[in-house]
């Protein structure tokens, strides 16, 4: 830090994003990243835009955000596009959250909700999930605040239903209601059509998981025009051109070749429910996801125990510090592959510890 | 507006970028892109990261930091890369301003600090430029407030020098001063040598220009290991794979090339060069410029008319309203043809107005 650092952030502590170590090879299953390459026309459209990259990207995303608005069945008004979903939400807790109206969210969710109040001044509420890691949508109800819930909800996995979201909707009349669906593609039911009924619905998504495009950073919101419109008055004071235009491209080709995600996504979910039933063989308990990992427990393992373990063997998963769930794994579903791999070394690891 | 946007906002005026219109194709002088693609490397790499998109970027950066440490002769831990200039701007007004450190910044300057500072509640002092638009450094010193120049300046193209610059750091001892050098390459002084003696020092530098990766969105800052690790903070904070990765590839191929780099700001610095005695012939004052832009007007033309004749005959241009400058035109650098095609409209305009 040096002296010349505003007073506000001397305490700040940033997100700590998966580690990404640069030693070897690691099967890596611990950043919920696609096993697959992304579509073919995303590859082709990014190296073809690589070429005329002496000229700004568009602002205005048009030709992302038609493609988006008419894949969703809205209008390209109520959508923006952002350099990953990490920007739109906290662009969310920058427009919707402040003294008078702090954000909302549960004790176990994304890492990021915290950080992004802190870094923005924001008091917040922690809402405990209940003892089986599932919301309670009524702990939601009339607040008074703006609400962030990841759906499914990470590193969980579980989620809740659209009805259960409208419901979240209809009691929080004035307040927004941010709706996180970076997972919803494996399983999950979305709830955008949602946007028509609701003023107070922002649905975030990004190009990350299902789209195979972690490393373009390409996330979107879904909204009414209003919020948007409030969202951009946000970008435009901070970063115009905040989507390159080879991520546009890549997004716009990726949009184009959606048997190719839809595909992806069945697989993943299809290794999913092999994985889930091979862990519990296991021992493992397993929290039923429909996302593109899943959370796992065994009682005969310490979660850092068997996390460092596994580094050790070369494969990679995520594990946190939190007491609630200091003894899970947060495990990506990656090829069947990576996923025997990982299997074989949890029995070695089960072993050892007999 | 919604109903939800927080009140903080309420009064914000966004940025507004140089227009991108998209019902014809135009000679397009108006944003200060290099008329000159990117270099073949930075094409190549690009596309060959478009393959492996599933992954994250490293949000470390760490190919380019190194390359970029290597180039300017710092060490990696002084480096940071952000999403286009524009974004590591923004970190600066985040990390050194508030209510008890304004910033402070030239009358005519670029346009994007007041939004800055509004965005981030941030008081500013306007100090003006002199009558002829050079920077009085005297202006500059022991305010107690951070400062922030941009150097060669924009849409002036006047620089100071890398002594007037070490006179204002010595003056604020206890105060950041960003030196914004995003059109350095086309003929002025570097700074960044500078962060060898003062820690209170951050340069920040763009692909944008120069390196011809406008689209790509590349800006990085090189300062004391201090500050970097302040905007850091910020950075993962708000945004930790705040760069793509075909962003980091292309960065990466363009600074392996930076032959074709100096070859192309020669160009342009030639181009200049001719482009102003040909517009002093047609009677146009223009400002000293080492910038791959110039600031000119004419007596005897309106600027604002001037700027919409100009986009009748599909040449685009930037005019300001701002009332010091409205009478100026802004004109980017471009290739000899592009220059020649906008001499001879402005050729056609003085005849129709004689």
């Amino acid at each position: 830090m040096s002296r010349f650092l505003s007073a506000k952030y001397k305490k700040l502590v940033p997100y700590t994003p998966g580690e990404q170590p640069k030693d070897m090879q690691y099967v890596k299953l611990n950043t919920n990243e696609s096993p697959f390459p992304p579509s073919k026309k995303a590859q082709e459209m990014a190296a073809e835009t690589a070429k005329k990259l002496q000229l700004y990207s568009d602002p205005e995303c048009k030709i992302l955000r038609d493609k988006l608005a008419e894949t969703f069945g809205v209008k390209p008004t109520q959508v923006i596009a952002t350099n990953g979903s990490d920007e739109i939400l906290n662009f969310a807790f920058m427009a919707y959250c402040d003294e008078n109206t702090p954000a909302a969210f549960a004790d176990i969710t994304y890492g990021f909700y915290p950080v992004f109040a802190d870094v923005n001044n924001v008091p917040y509420e922690l809402i405990p999930l209940k003892e089986d890691f599932s919301i309670n949508i009524t702990d939601y109800f009339n607040l008074g605040k703006t609400i962030f819930i990841a759906n499914p909800n990470a590193p969980t996995g579980m989620a809740l239903s659209k009805n259960q979201i409208a419901e979240i909707l209809k009691n929080n009349p004035d307040n927004i209601v941010v709706i996180d669906e970076a997972y919803v593609d494996f399983g999950a039911e979305s709830c955008v059509d949602l946007v028509k009924e609701f003023d107070n619905l922002l649905v975030t998504q990004t190009f990350s998981k299902s789209r195979s495009m972690a490393g373009a950073r390409l996330g979107f919101g879904i909204a009414s025009e209003a919020v948007i419109s409030d969202l951009n008055t946000i970008r435009y004071s901070t970063n115009p051109y905040n989507v390159n235009s080879m991520t546009l491209a890549a997004g716009y080709g990726v949009l184009c070749d959606e048997e190719y995600t839809k595909a992806n996504c069945k697989k993943i979910a299809e290794n999913r429910e092999w994985f889930v039933s091979e862990l519990k063989e296991l021992g493992y308990e397993v929290l039923p996801s429909l996302a593109n990992f899943v959370f796992a427990k065994n009682e005969r393992l310490g979660g850092r125990e068997t996390y460092l373990k596994l580094k050790e063997k070369g494969i990679l998963v995520r594990q946190f510090e939190k007491e609630r769930i200091s003894q899970y794994l947060r495990i990506t579903i990656g090829t069947k592959e990576q996923l025997k791999t990982l299997l074989s070394a949890l029995k070695e690891i089960l072993e050892e510890t007999k």
